[in-house]
Parts: C-alpha cells; sequence; structure tokens
C-alpha cells in the first residue's frame, strides 16, 4: 500500500482547516486559530503515520491518540470528517446541545477514547496507554500525543513526562504545538523551542524540533521517533496560531474565536492552497499486529473473605488483601500507587504479582491519569491508591476521569481524624464530599474487613469511576463472610422492634458506635444501627422506612467534614419526607495533631459521644 | 558580632539530631530519620546564614523558612529549642493533643508561616514570599525553602521552579535533600544528584552540588547563592536518611519510624560526637534592613457599585471592576491569574495597576501556593483567579491553606452549565461543595453585579480563606448600590404576606428565578425569592424563619451537581427543624455542549423548569 504522498497530506492539513474555521464560525464559539497551528501534525498522524482500522476506531491493535490540547477538537473532527467516519454536515452542528462534536473532545464520540479540555492532562492518560501496550498488551500499538505549549506550564505535564522516561516508554511520541500564544499573551516561552528541548532532554527525552507547518520535517521526525528504542520521544514543533489566516496568523487577542465575518474570505484563501483537483488520495496503514480483546467481566474475589467477628482489621489491610486475591484471579488486576503502598497495603498486590503493580511515585495526578489511561479500551482493570488526603491533589482529573466515562477504581485510606499523630495535613476529611460531586461514581466506605474486601471486588466490577475510603486503625469485623454487599444497598447491623433512633456510622465511627450501644443498651435505650456501605448511590429507601421504624430520628456519625459527607447524603435522601429529623455529628472546625481516641472525644465522634448524641436526640434536646 | 564557628554548627547539628530522635521517641511516632538527613542544613541555615530576630519571628524584616518536607518537623522545632523560644519539655510532648508541636508545621506555632505536610507545596509558597520580597517590599529579606527529594516527583514543583526563574527571584535559595530513599523504596533518582541538577540548570537555575552533610560546603554554597544575582539557586545536597544512626543510616524500611528501643543506644553514640563542652556558642545575624508592617485593614471599595437596577452584567465582569478599585484604594491588594485574565476580568487590575497583577500562566496549583506565600505575614491582600473548574487542580493547595490559616481569597468564575458551548470540562459544576469543606472558608455566590463587587470588598476583609463564585453570561442587577451586605446575612429579593413557597436562587438560576415569577404571579401564585449571598457561612435564622412564613416549603435552584452544592447547605441549616420539605433542582448527571438556554432547560433549573417545580411543590406532588 502506498503511503500518502506530502502533497496529498498538506491538502489534506488545508482541508482539517477550513473545516476546524467553518464549524466554529457555524456555532459561532470555539478555537479556529488553535486548530490551525496542529493542522499538519494531525495530517501526517492521520492520514500517514497512525496504523489504526478507521471503521473500528477503537479496535485495541490501533495506535492510540490523545489530543491534550482539546480545545483544538475540531481539527481533529475534521480528520474524521476526511476518514469519511462522520459528515461535514455532523461538523458543522458543533457544540450543539444535540450534537455529541462537544467544545472539547469526549468519548460520546466513538473515535475519542477520554475526554479532555482541562490541560495538562492528556501526557498522563497517554502514558497509561503506553505502559499497558508495552508491559501488559506487549503489543505493537503506538501512542500519540498532541500538547499545546501553554499547558506545558502545568505540572502534571512534567510528571508525566518523568514517568515516561523512567518506564522507557519508547512506544510514546509527544508532540509539543509550541504557537507561542496562549489565551492572554505569549506563553514563558514563546517560540523559543530550545527552553523545551533543554528541558525535556534533562528529564531523558529524544528531542526532535521542527517545523510544525513542514509536512516532510515531520514525516521524517515521526519516523525517527518510531526508531528510537531507548526512550520516549517528544517533537517540539514550531507552528504559528491562526497560521494561513491572513492578518490573524501570530498575532495577540484571537484565542477562542471564531473568524465571523473573515470566514469566506479566509477559506477561500486556504482554498486556493490546496493542490489537488478533488479530494486528496490518502491511504491508512493497517495496525502491525492483533491485539485481542480481554475479559474483565465478573473478576472474582477467591477465595472468599475469611474473618472471625470481633477481629480487629484495619479496612485498609482488607483492601490490599482483597486487590491481590482480585489479581490472582485475573491478571489484568493492575495497582498504581504513589510511594505508600506500605500504608494504603496495595504491597500486597506488589509482592504476590510485581508485574500487576506500577509506582507511580509521590505524583498523584500523573498516577490518576495513567490509570484512565491504562484503562482505556478495558485493557486492564485499574486500582490506585495512596492517602485519602492526598487524592484531592487529583481532583481536576477525577472529574475529567468522569467526563472520560472511566472505569478507574480509586482508594483513599487514612481518612479521617482517627489517624492521629500526623495532624491535618494527613487526614482525609473531604473526599467523601469530592467524590459524591463526581457523576456517575460509586463511593465505598466500608466499617469492616469482610465490606471492604467485597467493596474492592464491587469496584472491579462496576462501571464509572469507584471510590473506596479505607481507616487506618483496625476495627472489629462485623459481618459474616458469607453477607452478600451490594451497590446502593445499606445493611442492618442491629435491630429491635423498639429502636428509638436510626444511627448511621461509618469506618472508625462503627467502630465507636458499637461501643456506645452498649451503654445505651444497659440504659434501656434500643437503637438501629446501620452501615450504609455506598454513600453513593445511597439506599434511601432503607434510610427512610428504617426512620420511620424509630421514631424519625437519625443521628449520623461520621469522620469527615459536616460539608458534602455522609450527613448531608442521608439529609438528602430523606429531603422530601417529612417530619424527619437527622443530627450530624462530624468533625468540625481544624483538626490537629493526637492520639486517635483523644481527637476523636474532641471532635465529638468518639462512644462517650454518641451516647451522649443519641440520648439527646431521642430526648428532643 | 562573630559568626557561628563550623564546629558550633557540627554540635547544633547533632542537637537537632538528638532532639528529633528523643522527641519522636516520645510521641511513639513520627520520622527521626527524615530529620537526620537535614540536621546540618538547618543548623547551617538557623544559627549561621538566616538573619531575623529570633524573639520575633514573624518580623517582616526576617528572612523567611518554609520546611516543604513536613515531615520533619521534629528537627525544625529542635531548632527553637536551641533558640530558646521553646523548651525541650514543649518539645518532648511532640503531636500530643495539647501540644501544638504538630506532626507536621502548623502556624499554631508563632515560628511558623504556613502548614506543609502534604509534598510539593512549600517551594510555591517560598516564591510567593520571595516575589513579595523583591517587587512589593522591595526588601533584602531572603526566603530558604528545603525540599525532600521524593517530593521532587511533584509537578507542583516544577511548576514553582518555573515561576521562580520567570520572575527572577534571585531572593530565593532552595535546598533539596537528596537523601535517597522515598517511603517505600528508592527515589526515582536516587543519590544520583546530577539528574536534579541538569534539570534546574534546564529551567534556569544556579545549581550547586554539595555534601548535604559537610558544615563547610554548606556554608560556601549559601554564600554563593546570596550572591548570585541573575537567578534563583538551588543546593542539590547528597544526605543520608538516618544519619549517624548505627545499623540504620541509608537503609530503607525506616521511614516514618521512630527508634524505640535503639532510642538511648544512638542518642549517646551521637552525643560522643558533640565536641563543645556545655552549649555550642551561636549568633544570629540580624535583618539588613527594616521592613514595616503595611495596612490590610479596611480595604475600600471606591467609588461603590454604581449599576441600574435591571442593568445586564456579569458577576465575572463585575468581580475586576471591583478588583481594580479595591487595588486603587490600597496598593497591596495584588492579584494572580492563570492566563485567563481576559476572561475572569482580573485584566482590569492588571490594566489599571500592572504591578498589582502577577501572571502565573496555566499552572493553577503554583498560583494558590504563590498567593498563600504572598499572604503570608499580612504583606499583601491576594485575589486569584481562573476558571472554577480548574480551581479543583488545586485542591491540595486549598485544603492546605486553610491548614495554614491562610488570608488568600479566590475566585472562580465560567462556573455551571450555564457557559454553554465549552462543555464539560470546563464548567465548575463542584466548586460549592470542594470550597464548603475547606474549614472557616467564606463561600460567596454573588446573583448580580452589585452583590459581586461587595463580595470582592468583603473578601479583602474577611479572615480565612475566601472564595467568591462567577458567572459568565450576564445577569440582571437586582439590588440597590447602597445595599447593605454582610458575611452569613442572606437578602430577600421578593416577599408577600401570602408567599407559599421559598426559593432560594443564586446567580444564573437566579436570572431564571425572576423570570419564573412573572409567570407564577400570573397564575397567583406568590414565591418568596431568597438571595444567601454566602453558602458559608449560611443564614439558617432567616431560611427557618423565611420557610416557615412561606408553608414549610423550599426549592432551591443551583448550577451545579446536587452533591455538596447549594441545596444541601440548606437541608443541613433546616436538618433539625421538624415539617420543612426542601426540594433541590441541579445538575443532575454529565452535562455537554450547548447552547446556555439549552442547556438550563435540559436541566432542568431554566425559567419554565423551575415555574415546574414551585407549582408541583405547592400542590405537594
Amino acid at each position: 500500500m502506498e503511503e500518502t504522498s506530502p502533497e496529498a497530506l498538506q491538502d489534506l492539513a488545508h482541508l482539517i482547516r477550513i473545516h476546524s474555521i467553518e464549524s466554529t464560525s457555524a456555532s459561532k464559539s470555539g478555537h479556529p486559530t488553535t486548530c490551525s497551528s496542529c493542522c499538519e501534525i494531525l495530517s501526517v498522524l492521520f492520514f500517514r503515520v497512525m496504523r489504526y482500522n478507521k471503521n473500528c476506531p477503537k479496535d485495541p491493535s490501533n495506535d492510540r491518540f490523545v489530543l491534550s490540547k482539546g480545545h483544538a477538537a475540531p481539527a481533529l473532527y475534521a480528520c474524521w470528517v476526511e476518514l469519511g467516519v462522520i459528515t461535514k454536515e455532523e461538523l458543522l452542528k458543533l457544540r450543539h446541545i444535540d450534537s455529541d462534536l462537544e467544545g472539547h473532545p469526549t468519548p460520546r464520540l466513538k473515535f475519542i477514547d477520554v475526554g479532555t479540555g482541562s490541560l495538562g492532562q492528556g501526557l498522563a492518560i497517554a502514558c497509561g496507554m503506553a505502559h499497558v501496550g508495552k508491559y501488559v498488551d506487549r503489543a505493537k500499538f503506538r501512542v500519540y500525543c498532541v500538547l499545546g505549549d501553554g499547558e506545558c506550564a502545568e505540572g502534571s505535564v512534567w510528571e508525566s513526562v518523568a514517568f515516561a522516561v523512567q518506564y522507557n516508554l519508547n512506544n510514546l511520541c509527544v508532540v509539543i504545538d509550541v504557537n507561542r500564544l496562549g489565551q492572554t499573551g505569549e506563553t514563558m516561552y514563546g517560540h523559543c523551542l530550545y527552553q523545551y528541548e533543554k528541558r525535556l532532554e534533562s528529564y531523558g527525552f529524544n528531542c526532535l524540533c521542527v517545523d510544525g507547518h513542514d509536512i516532510c520535517e515531520l514525516i521524517e521526525a515521526f519516523q525517527c521517533a518510531e526508531q528510537t528504542k531507548d526512550r520516549p520521544t517528544c517533537i517540539i514543533a514550531k507552528t504559528f496560531k491562526g497560521k494561513y489566516f491572513e492578518g490573524i496568523e501570530n498575532k495577540p487577542g484571537w484565542h477562542g474565536k471564531p473568524l465571523g465575518d473573515k470566514t469566506k474570505e479566509i477559506v477561500a484563501s486556504i482554498k486556493c492552497r490546496i493542490k489537488a483537483c478533488g479530494k486528496p488520495e490518502f491511504n491508512v496503514p493497517k495496525p502491525c499486529s492483533t491485539v485481542c480483546p480481554v475479559d474483565l467481566c465478573n473478576i472474582k474475589l477467591c477465595p472468599p473473605p475469611d474473618y472471625k467477628k470481633g477481629e480487629m482489621v484495619a479496612t485498609r489491610t482488607a483492601y490490599g488483601t482483597a486487590l491481590a486475591k482480585l489479581g490472582k484471579s485475573n491478571n489484568r488486576v493492575v495497582a498504581f500507587d504513589a510511594d505508600v503502598s506500605n500504608s494504603t497495603f496495595s504491597e500486597y498486590i506488589k509482592k504476590d504479582l510485581p508485574d500487576n503493580f506500577v509506582e507511580c511515585y509521590i505524583a498523584e495526578q500523573n498516577m490518576v491519569g495513567v490509570a484512565v489511561g491504562a484503562a482505556c479500551r478495558n485493557r486492564v482493570c485499574a486500582f490506585a491508591s495512596t492517602f485519602a488526603a492526598f487524592l484531592t491533589r487529583a481532583f481536576d482529573q477525577i472529574r475529567m476521569a468522569a467526563i472520560s466515562k472511566s472505569n478507574i477504581n480509586l482508594c483513599g485510606s487514612h481518612c479521617g481524624i482517627s489517624i492521629g499523630h500526623d495532624g491535618p495535613s494527613q487526614m482525609g476529611l473531604e473526599d467523601i464530599a469530592m467524590f459524591r460531586t463526581i457523576p456517575d461514581c460509586t463511593v465505598f466506605y466500608p466499617s469492616d474487613a469482610v465490606s471492604a474486601e467485597r467493596a474492592v471486588q464491587l469496584a472491579a466490577n462496576t462501571k464509572g469511576v469507584c471510590y473506596i475510603r479505607t481507616t487506618r486503625s483496625p476495627t472489629a469485623v462485623i459481618h459474616c463472610n458469607t453477607m452478600e454487599f451490594q451497590v446502593g444497598r445499606a445493611v442492618i447491623v442491629q435491630k429491635s422492634p423498639c429502636d428509638v433512633a436510626l444511627v448511621i456510622a461509618a469506618g472508625i465511627t462503627m467502630e465507636e458506635t458499637m461501643e456506645a450501644n452498649k451503654k445505651l443498651c444497659c440504659d434501656g435505650i434500643r437503637t438501629r444501627i446501620m452501615d450504609l456501605f455506598t454513600i453513593k448511590p445511597i439506599d434511601k429507601e432503607a434510610i427512610v422506612c428504617n426512620a420511620k421504624e424509630c421514631g424519625c430520628k437519625i443521628l449520623v456519625i461520621e469522620d469527615h467534614y459536616p460539608e458534602g459527607g455522609m450527613g448531608e447524603a442521608v439529609l438528602a435522601a430523606v429531603a422530601d419526607q417529612k417530619g424527619i429529623i437527622v443530627k450530624i455529628a462530624a468533625v468540625e472546625g481544624l483538626p490537629k495533631s493526637g492520639e486517635t481516641k483523644a481527637l476523636l472525644k474532641r471532635f465529638r465522634i468518639d462512644s462517650t459521644s454518641i451516647y451522649d448524641h443519641v440520648t439527646k436526640l431521642v430526648k428532643g434536646c
């Protein structure tokens, strides 16, 4: 099969340029100038370099492409117009509410793997894809990622650069589209390619500086990248924002502006540059090897949990135990950790199955991005863990993971003040609030080792982002090993026909609640104790029904700030019910270092305080 | 005054080492090995290099010190023991609930500016201090920041490195304590100092590689740093974790472990190394110039808001207008932005007062850290802005800002689906939830230009982290220019004696509510409309009182995900009230690109939907 000629590639670049202009003019919004700087890069990639089956864009054998500079989406869509996968008419509905061609790429489209548009995130995802390709699939597909120069100011990019070198991702080729101009003015380094080159080289990348509008230079650079086996390559392309837009090219003030009444004239001038009569001829090379689909369905927890009731086991330990079991039952279960695997206990899978563990060092943003990339096209079942507090570092990546419809699983250990001595910087007290905002996220908060193991199993088999909140301190096993857990299904831990309040607790506060319960029973006060298991989705029906059976009084006790936590989730569940009173006992104000028991007492979520809260609630104080 | 001799500095380093061991052994937790690698660095800094008044640690004339590797806190505390500011007895209460000597440094202590412990954040703060010193105070104080090698994996560090070079912060001296070992194993680069050197040099830093346990090499390096005027300096120090701990030094497996029963023996062996009889003699040099306190009280909005009722003005525009006014009334008001100043409208202060604007490029984590550093010791009133969605990038920094008791003000523009075409990646739909979790944070959500201007003024004069949520689209002015706004005080926008529901809206949904109201009025349905102004603190009294006057029915409409937003804040406010029903209309599920009006309609927060929600609520459907 003949390779697409440079002339045809240049024509195709101009067609991409024209589509970008026309679609953004039609939608009266978007980034034609940003598109224009990368048209030659995309043309060479899509019509000569990348090997893929255009009729099956998510074929696992295909080369991968990530447009990190997501605001150039129309240029990417334009490639798929030329490939015949979408029509020009569809493209002209860009950004319309009934079109899947959104302002920034999202996987509503069959040829998009991940959402981009929050800058500086694409490279981590590309690294995840490349890592899987090289070390899990051991396949020949290559991964291409186009970044803008402005987004290189994001530290997350450099976390990924370091990762790519650390794991010698020679199947990864990055392109930086150095068009000099950011939104408000010149980027930090303008057109000085050397700044990027020396930096990337200092990390260990192979660098190639090219004229990003020169088709032949680009072809040569991509060939060189493919031949470089000892490290990943970055092509640093000097380009111009608004290239070939007369009066606009390389001028500030044109970021995110459609061409309006200049559209016709500029399109006409670009059309004049097209050499071919009719459509330019091209050939897309086929994948050079076949990568088979893998089975990620029904990943089993084998053997099942095996604990004794009352046994003291930290849920973080159970997380590690379960993860290692899943890894043994399906070799596509892969764990990622940020240098705390001996705290989160992901070290168990690392010890048992070293190939199923990826050390991401202290770089949580990149870790989450890599996990998202690894999980693409269902190549692996990814679990990433660190302290719950440090997942806040990756909130933007987690938010984007939902837009990417990613199936990643995240585990945050060391939640709440119960971690004790280390102090507030290490205490995850906002993680439930954070994950509850994530669309379609399943938020597990297991109270004991049995439910923690089941949470890990369910997360592996549940679509969308899953979050598992684990506790540092050991807590008593309260559930039978044979208990069946379901997403969105609460479990009643204790009940009697004369319960006067419903107490909802989890993790360390379940432990304290069970303790408080002994004293309450002595005083003749019977409470019903509920373990929600998942905070999102929440078992509204069970909450309302049990509350009504318990005098319409609910006490929620949580080792989390009151805002956005378990208590507010319960409030939302009963918002449309008249007459149910909810009391939330949570961590109010800034905590500090101290012994676990002393902290729980000071912040009034220990057993004695729970006793007080219940008695006051029951007495109506 | 004689400089402290190298011999005395070495003795002091050993004393710091001993204090670190003994205090962590007393608390049975902490990081003696991490402390040990930086004892010589701290000794040379605190007893010879840094110029400060030890009796007034927050004197603005003093050199600044930031311990980015916060887990080495005991070593830092030990310096202040030797300086006579705290006692050894106090140090031995390390990490105790009644001690301010926490596991990681926090400003509960008078000699600590900011909380650290979430790694990779200290350098941004140091950059903020250095930027203010050089460009605002134009003072001679220098800024020192000690980083661990493990935390250099965090991208945020490299955002700050780039910032320091961009603004030629030659008053900044960074030290990387390269002790080779992370928590779970060797760092990415182990003891290869060259990896750090070539990388930092590629960014433009002056680099000096030293033996971090050699007092004379350290003295010389700090002198060289001070003499280097054309760029910031980084001292890359080769050190050993657990230095001088026999059998432990440079060995893995000792991260975060007190020495237990080895304590006595190791302390004794280190004591043998001390040469002086009695306390080593030292002199701390005084600051070389006097920096005066500045007045940040009662920053005025002058002239006051001047709008016509019904005039269409975006609250983001009003934000910019107010910020420029504040800057003119107090030249210590400084704005920071991440390359979107023409969207957030912080460009207004940039145009009027270019010296009061700091471009931080697309690096939100560093921007927030720099703002925190700038605001330290009340040197400036800092406002940092970007899209609300992208503040999620800095959640960890914002969380730490609260621990630092910082007074920074943050503005997130482009909230919600109402931004329209750009799509989900650009829509801030979790920002209220995020900021509500921040202890002592004030969360403003102004509905019109008048209240937006007042929010900016109040933020400038309110302690703690403040957040202002602004809207992209213009909304009608609904408040009088003379209206007095207060934190925690809601405003009734419309009321009648026969209101049948309380409608709580803000920003774009206030606009839609006012529209819906017209039709409701025509149908004879009178609603009371409330503008909360601040979501945190929330005006509980006004909500409960007005709800009771409106048939105990509340409708909250918000352009935010339901979780953790305005609706749940209202639910929490009425949780202890029997009989109040709350309906929340928020953005359910993942949004997409589209026209603003079409999106508001699809997600059922437009005027027509509000009409429906109200009628259903009133009819009890």
